[in-house]
């Protein structure tokens, strides 16, 4: 998302609310890339963005390989380049790369002339999550310009906070980032953002509380006793929502850690959680992402 | 297949008979489903159902996404319904679900408006592989009612068995299941269906005779000492089913365990084996269902 | 590859060249074989080669199922000929098989009545791999008849070489095996092709280069010191590529080992390195095979 201008954002999203529709049709099919070769090159799980991009790609009318780091040839000791111009060789069309690496999948993208498109690298960004998290604020609250929006959690080792911090920007949405200080990134005062330890002064006032997955192992070590102690300070319950506004959105990435970062309570209510709304409109800023890029 | 009742199996076996003839044909698509997206979510592996509904779901033109629990989100420690929510966002217009625990596929249908098949949770039931068997049955032999069926093997802990009970009670067989006292259920006197430790006796005269697949590690410790000594006993071979009718079909829901619960000679013999066109009617089965759930 | 005449593969080459041309086309999707069935059938991992069946498959409209031997019921003690038989039941109008076994592809085709197609079994053939590696130098040099082709590394292990020998000598090229004498098969004598121990002499005014690929695991214990050893030996270089043509081809099967049986500046140069054309031309080449099995 770095460097996305807003007009570009918007014709995505603008895109994407023409899926939306179609995706609830009983037929869900379109035949707009019919013929085309999308890979989900995966060298990390995660069934929920693969499915999402295999939905993407198949309603449009691709033809979707799956391939993922286990079974792959990186197991025989191929480098990732080679992987990717094999594939490349094999004449995709996009190739949808999720790597542990920051910057693995740019690299691809100049060794290759399909068209890459990044689903996760390392901590450093996962636009189409972001893409999809703007869709669903607009859909729900009408625009994003002017919106308050706390991103909560780990910060630091969040590429879903990194590349929702460039698009809010971008679209004109003042951010503030929620962490311990163990959790927030070194260099946090260049990002242009605000940035607060305290989560009930951070989610003062916001529109949009979105939280973030936090992973237990990332804990030790980082100043954070327990699961507990954190819930207590950064995990969102309707004491700290309260703080928000009335009607203020509650969105997660997903998968949820239930009682660790959110509780069960506010991810299930149904007049303020936006969590299954993002899941849906994943599969529709996809298809946009993969109709703009491909399309005629 | 519990509360089903014979007209709905009936219906079900009638549309499966066109797809047996369509599967034959050298194009074996319809496009009645065109469209639809169906999602397989499987917590224990299964090449064989898993295929057989994958193939059922895209001959009838849907788009069909694998995932297996290994490579889930479940494995990041989301909880269940999180993860059936989750591809039920997705506008999955199926989810078929194999779950190791009884229950787990009624939980998911109470909370998703997909539609939910059961491929098979816990020890509970396994109703597509009941209705296989039925169709296997009815297109060799001619009917289900009035009919002699052995069910025979670890009918504990089967839910083919199960399956295969309500449907064959309903649509009036007569049941015997035969299986060691350390394999037969507690509470099968109220079954509705007879039931002996010997295997030379329930096999008395029955039309039709059902294996089970035994697994290997519930044997110990179930009063059974040996691989040699179950098949002495519980083994499907040439002198067993002499006590049968003279054309007894022979069933196995597979995969077999050649030598423990059934002997090759008896598994191979074409002329009394349904074993493959069990395979066959899967697929067949499997359309019916997925078309009558989901067709105009 | 043994026994198929010259006539044969030129058909398949002939044909395949229709299918390189298509997948240059945006829509790179037929219809021919709309509505059959294509299982890819994998006993050992390879993500290249079952990605370029499945992309053949998919590309003649085919409904493709992937199955790894982890998933499979082999892991439940089924027999391999069990599941194979299985999947014929399906109504598989092909199936596709890798397995680790030399023979077991054939006793497979012995057994079942879809068409079986040898993806590599064990050190015996992989003859889709000498057919894309055929349609390559032919596109490349234009003949195959009376080329000099030296093939070298792991020969006695490795099915690519033993499909390509027999391709080659039946196309009219003349064979060169270059090999450490512990890695080249006995009988060689008997091959009708020429050997040597000594690279430089093997190279020596060739028109192709093939390199095959070493397995790490096999050079202990074969009198290889080390994979330094090896690479100074037998690894392709541009002193060792100096004895070939000047325009001599470089082939490798992938996936590669840089700097163990070749060099980065060979394998990555543009104007002498075929071997992404042949990972293009491998999608090509099945496609043929899938059409001339099945096709009306």
């Amino acid at each position: 998302m770095e460097g996305i201008d807003a007009s570009t954002i918007t014709r995505i999203l603008d895109k994407a609310e023409e899926y939306v529709e179609k995706n609830r049709q009983v037929d869900k099919k379109s035949k707009s890339l019919t013929g085309r070769t999308l890979i989900n090159l995966f060298f990390e799980n995660s069934t929920r963005t693969r499915t999402s991009f295999e939905l993407a790609g198949k309603r449009l009318g691709m033809d979707v390989i799956n391939i993922s780091a286990q079974a792959s040839s990186i197991s025989k000791g191929e480098t990732l380049l080679d992987t990717a111009m094999t594939l490349n060789a094999m004449q995709a069309d996009a190739i949808v790369v999720r790597h542990p690496s920051a910057g693995a999948v740019q690299l691809i993208a100049e060794k290759t002339n399909a068209h890459i498109i990044n689903a996760g690298d390392g901590a450093h960004e996962h636009p189409t999550q972001a893409l999809l998290d703007a869709l669903t604020i607009r859909r729900k609250l009408g625009k994003l310009e002017g919106l308050k929006v706390a991103i909560c959690g780990d910060i630091a080792n969040s590429r879903v906070a990194r590349s929702n911090i460039y698009l809010l920007k971008t679209m004109g949405a003042e951010v503030t980032l929620v962490a311990p200080p163990t959790l927030m990134p070194t260099g946090v005062a260049g990002f242009g953002v605000k940035h607060t330890i305290d989560m009930r002064a951070g989610l003062k006032d916001v529109d949009v509380v979105m939280m973030l997955r936090i992973q237990h192992e990332r804990m030790a070590g980082r100043g954070i006793a327990s699961v507990r102690d954190y819930f207590h300070s950064y995990g969102l319950d309707r004491t700290k929502l309260s703080f928000a506004k009335d009607n203020a959105l509650i969105m997660h990435p997903g998968p949820m850690n239930r009682g660790v970062e959110i509780d069960t309570d506010v991810a299930d209510d149904i007049s303020r959680s936006a969590i299954l709304d993002q899941v849906e409109m994943g599969v529709a800023a996809r298809q946009a992402v993969l109709e703009l890029l491909l399309g005629s």
